[in-house]
């Protein structure tokens, strides 16, 4: 009798997690190595919880429309497993409820943290010499896992990126009037984003003007001296910045208080837009606008990147096709094999040494003035973001998006 | 010997008013009343400094990009005129330079301002008993002009809330934590648009599940007294709430302190959507996060309708026949026929009554409990959001929006 398998998503959403998850129903199936696929939902929590779907059951048309789902289907956790020698209640439990359910296959969809679940759930079950083959699947928008080329989300976020600062451009640029635009984008170690945000310029624009990436120290006055100049080649400054930039005590900008403290008494964190926000009032006194594109860079399903959610979904498959061949605590990576054409591969790599590192962007390429860091971007970022998909529509014309919650 | 004509673009901008713009060019062409068709840049401002294009010479090809392009192709101003009995001044000087270009026709797509900068024109021009055509046309994503059943711009920014709060439910969903998610949109003293984000609940959902219109004044403890029994229903509690709200003294919301004082000792402004947030933080203590989507709702046009632009661009059409048959103090408005089908017809009436109201959403809509409401808002709202638009990309795949400036 063959075992069964399970899968879990967890972590922040992004366009693609589903079409990853889509990837390993389908890879499963076809596979032919599982019994049973069973979704846990809300991750870990759902599995020691048993709250499980049977996603066997998933007709072709439903598929379809997971994968083409922005979030979650089966929702996500923040939950963390202790280091198994600080507690091994939580493995035993996972232990004894995936005897009960005969699993011999556990995939899970994820970024950092996720990873870390997956090694550690690797470890254990060696440890006792049970065969469950435990596989980690890429997701983060931030784009900041190691030895993967790019994390399926990214693609998608950076296209939803480089189209609405697009869209910025527009809308800033037609009045006669001195201004400041403050774009803060999402982002907290690694400037991916932002330089997503950035390809406008990167492409040979010469907006956004001003691109601050958290690979680099962030000093308040020589941004600052760098806005009149500015003025004098143009009206409509737009700065793009990542939610994460630091000063060069290493502080967060973000960090710095809006005020004494806020309606309550509380010292309230003003975010990197609104402090700088409140810096050029301050210090230059033009009209200044800050824009925080908060949730819609991960959720924005409408202008997801075809490449990306193509890509998300064989990430699924070959790690169907990884467990296929019981090869474990791996995480399956994107390699780029070419770019002209661009082409990747799908393989496993062992997550140890990819759980507790984190990608940042290469220092010669936070330097926009540089021609060749921008061909070198251009090169890495567009090919992940090319093609438009389908939305599925309900009979009023809006998106109708599935979730097993 | 034909007179030229002069079109020109003011307040705010949108996903659609290019595609009007497109329309007066077309018409103009098509007419064959005029000779040649100036744009001003920057509107009355533009006029004023004899800063012009020929959009006679406009190709093709052009004329099809700037009708997909969002924002002003010809750029906007804020500059009001004073009125006729206290400053004669500017009006002489546009006469002059009307006479120096030999202008019969001055097109102006706007909204409320710009509506009174043609009233005022026409009243000048006919006190002086010259024949220039003074036509408005309308535009404003916020829906708020009179007698049009609705404002070019409208339909788009509609279509792009309606599908961002569809993503942002998705978002938000995934957790099995409590959450308040509050989510601001534009509209100072009407709530059509924030109408327009509550459409999946209007079509029959649960979310979001709190609205808070311009239109009815806002109790602070009555929406805090709401909080802790939707829990028992939802984790996931969804705000929509206009800019404009107001307490029942008149007092807008967002004109609540944020804290004492900002970084630099200014009284700073907090927003609705932070203030609330902090509300909800400090009251509730729940998990809380607060979206304000700023210029995107206006500016995105990668999401506009097709039949928001398709109209605009009649609009266009049809005040170069208004022009050509020599009515003018006139603002051409969309009237709808029918809704089932969905039908309009486009016609002039007079700019006195439209200039200085605003069109309010009624009483009875601002109720989402009531199922007949609920009809009525989905039958009104529906039609304007169909379909989908060209958006004309470089060779990277990147949106390429048509500018003259």
């Amino acid at each position: 009798m063959l075992k069964n398998a399970i899968v879990g998503q967890s972590g922040g959403p992004s366009a693609a997690i589903n079409a990853t998850l889509a990837g390993v129903i389908q890879g499963v199936k076809n596979g032919g190595f599982a019994n049973k696929l069973y979704g846990a939902k809300h991750g870990i929590q759902g599995i020691l919880e048993e709250d499980f779907v049977d996603l066997s059951a998933v007709d072709e048309d439903t598929l379809k429309r997971i994968k083409c789902s922005p979030a979650m289907a089966l929702g996500s956790c923040r939950v963390k497993l202790p280091a198994i020698e600080d507690d091994l209640a939580p493995y035993k439990k996972i232990e004894e409820i995936f005897d009960k359910y005969d699993i011999g296959y556990f995939f899970y969809i994820g970024g950092n943290d996720s990873m870390n679940t997956v090694l550690m759930l690797d470890k254990y079950f060696k440890s006792i010499q049970k065969p469950v083959v435990c596989i980690g699947l890429p997701k983060t928008i931030d784009n900041d896992l190691c030895i993967t080329d790019h994390t399926p989300g990214f693609g998608s976020a950076a296209k939803y990126l480089a189209y609405t600062m697009n869209e910025i451009i527009a809308d800033t640029q037609i009045y006669k009037i001195k201004c400041v635009t403050i774009v803060e984008i999402m982002g907290r170690n690694s400037g991916w984003l932002t330089l997503a945000a950035a390809l406008p310029r990167v492409l040979g624009g010469n907006k956004p003007d001003l691109v601050y990436l958290p690979e680099t120290p962030f000093d308040e006055n020589e941004f600052l001296s760098k806005i009149n100049p500015l003025f004098e080649k143009t009206d409509n400054v737009i700065v793009a910045v990542s939610e994460g930039i630091k000063f060069a005590d290493g502080s967060y900008v973000s960090a710095q208080k809006c005020g004494s403290a806020d309606l309550f008494g509380h010292a309230a964190l003003s975010g990197v837009g609104k402090y700088l926000e409140m810096l050029v009032r301050d210090k230059i006194g033009c009209k200044v606008r800050s824009i925080e594109l908060n949730i819609l860079q991960r959720c924005a399903y409408h202008i997801a990147s075809e490449s990306d959610i193509e890509e998300s979904f064989a990430v699924g498959l070959s790690a169907a096709d990884t467990a296929k061949k019981c090869i474990t605590g791996v995480m399956n990576c994107i390699i780029r094999t070419g770019n002209n054409p661009y082409a990747v591969k799908f393989e496993p790599h062992p997550i140890q040494g990819i759980a507790d590192a984190e990608k940042y962007v290469p220092l010669p390429w936070c330097d926009l003035e540089n021609e060749q860091s921008k061909k070198e971007i251009a090169d890495y970022i567009l090919p992940l973001i090319q093609g438009d998909v389908e939305v599925f529509t309900d009979k009023n014309g809006l998106p109708e998006y599935f979730t097993f919650l």
